[in-house]
């Protein structure tokens, strides 16, 4: 299925992505040179990301697995071989131990061919693991926001160190949990991954994973701000007088009417307590095929960060210009 | 729920989108001076259509109904007062009768009161009704195409007749067929709101809307087949040579990777049959809650109606910039 859906994805984007000959990688087309380039990657199941994010603004390529399996370190030593311009890469994937070891292989090996290669591992997903040890957390949802601040410091020319720095501040800034009252059904399967029974949720899901806790359904509005005040908690805590940027993300079965919903809810959350709202984002950004949930991401911005998430992107699956206030 | 979505949704986009004081209508913001408005509007439950495609280059205002049922006619109404600068308006809505019965009720007061006001019905539905009578199609997806279309000409200072032909000629040229496994849920509900056995799946359905037929479920690429077998008979038939705009489009909980595999189909079956594809969009652009299908429509399209969707749109839930090439 991911051979077909990727005919199809270069079938509707012609002219803006292409595919590598020698790898299942998609790199944005035209690549503008001499900068140093942003590479993601990792299993697939999960579109609108990662390939929709290929683009000006944010990555220049991603490389695709199969179904929520991790990509082979060989294609991905290609991705950064046919863009490598001499400036560097940044790798910038979710924390699973299949993409970080694939990953990490393809980072070695091209340093060993004199390529400068460096790796940031997304661990975002705080209703998994612990807040202190960050290998136990996922990657989730809260990727696109370090993948559009990386990618828009790397469309400004940013050395790989600056770029690192960037991608190492908004993953250190960035909080996600994830709810789903049903998990995905993977094609070929008759049957969701996981039962969730009728009136319940599970709390701290991953994209198609399961959660750390079941829960009886309740109002929107209460789950809403028990998964706030999980995030508010987390470490490093979110006081008063800070500033963050929101991502209510859509798992794939979520209507955007519940999620404009769940924004609501946050929004008001988040004034009482006194967290200020730089931008806000509601969506399908980051999914897990036809799974029921939803997830919420909140990024800690200065203003460095705030103004690299403001830029201007043109990917497949986001757009985003500058508007003149 | 309409009301805390809105809330939602102008608390996630405020500065580009504002709501009327005296009708649930959204704006966008600023408004261009001085040309023809264009204004949709329907019942909630299809988002990101309606209101995500209020906008530069795409609709001016949204006129927001409950879930799944038309807005009250004082509100269009009010929607064309507010807006109004006296070079007329065009209301354009999906064939539902409670919304052309308002829409028309609001475009004949507002005519007393001196201003231009033109409505152009879309009937792109050709899963449902006959050929020939277009008063029984419905308006489904195809929808987005046309207010793209008119809006397009509307942000060019085009006159308000000469809209009014663009729209015109859009709904003629474009045709769309949706087919469902699984029905939304209604919120408050317990179950979807009709049946589809397991295995099976209904042809021709609405937006929410039960279709015309039911049948075994089948291959993607059979299916897909069916569609297009479907869209290019019905009248007037695509004929080889002609070139067309293809939309896949979500109704709520189908996988992004489903809708490029479905895609993908599409684009060779049309390649068969040499007629031309001048563009695709793959998404959710006009969904119904969380139901589980999809829907193909083809826009005919000669150099002014490409022209016209080529251009660039600033909504909240599209973007398109013209590139170039």
């Amino acid at each position: 299925v991911v051979e077909e859906m990727l005919e199809g994805f270069l079938g509707t984007h012609a002219g803006r992505v292409r595919r590598l000959e020698g790898a299942r990688a998609l790199v944005a087309t035209p690549l503008p040179s001499g900068r140093v380039r942003v590479i993601t990657g990792g299993g697939s199941g999960h579109e609108p990301a990662l390939l929709g994010y290929v683009g000006p603004g944010l990555v220049d390529a991603a490389v695709v697995g199969d179904l929520f399996a991790s990509p082979p370190a060989a294609d991905v030593l290609e991705a950064i071989r046919a863009t490598d311009t001499g400036a560097g890469t940044l790798l910038l994937i979710g924390n699973y131990s299949g993409d970080v070891l694939n990953f990490e292989m393809a980072a070695e090996w091209a340093r060993q061919e004199g390529r400068a290669v460096e790796i940031e591992v997304i661990t975002d997903d705080v209703g998994a693991g612990t807040p202190h040890d960050l290998g136990t957390r996922r990657g989730l949802a809260g990727g696109f926001l370090v993948w559009k601040a990386a990618g828009a410091a790397a469309a400004r020319k940013a050395s790989l160190p600056q770029i690192r720095g960037v991608a190492h501040r908004a993953i250190a800034a960035a909080r996600t949990v994830a709810v789903a009252a049903r998990a995905c059904t993977v094609p070929g399967s008759a049957h969701p991954s996981f039962a969730v029974p009728m009136g319940e949720i599970e709390f701290g899901v991953g994209h198609g994973e399961r959660g750390v806790r079941r829960e009886r359904v309740r109002r929107v509005d209460d789950l809403v701000d028990e998964m706030v005040e999980h995030l508010v908690v987390s470490d490093p805590p979110l006081r008063p007088g800070g500033r963050v940027v929101t991502l209510v993300n859509g798992l794939g079965a979520t209507p955007f009417l519940e999620l404009y919903i769940a924004h609501r809810r946050l929004a008001g959350n988040l004034d009482e307590r006194r967290i200020g709202v730089h931008r806000s984002y509601v969506g399908a950004f980051y999914t897990a095929l036809d799974m029921d949930g939803f997830s919420i991401t909140l990024l800690s911005v200065d203003s460095e960060l705030a103004d690299l998430i403001d830029a201007s992107a043109n990917a497949p699956h986001f757009v985003q210009t500058v508007q003149a206030q």
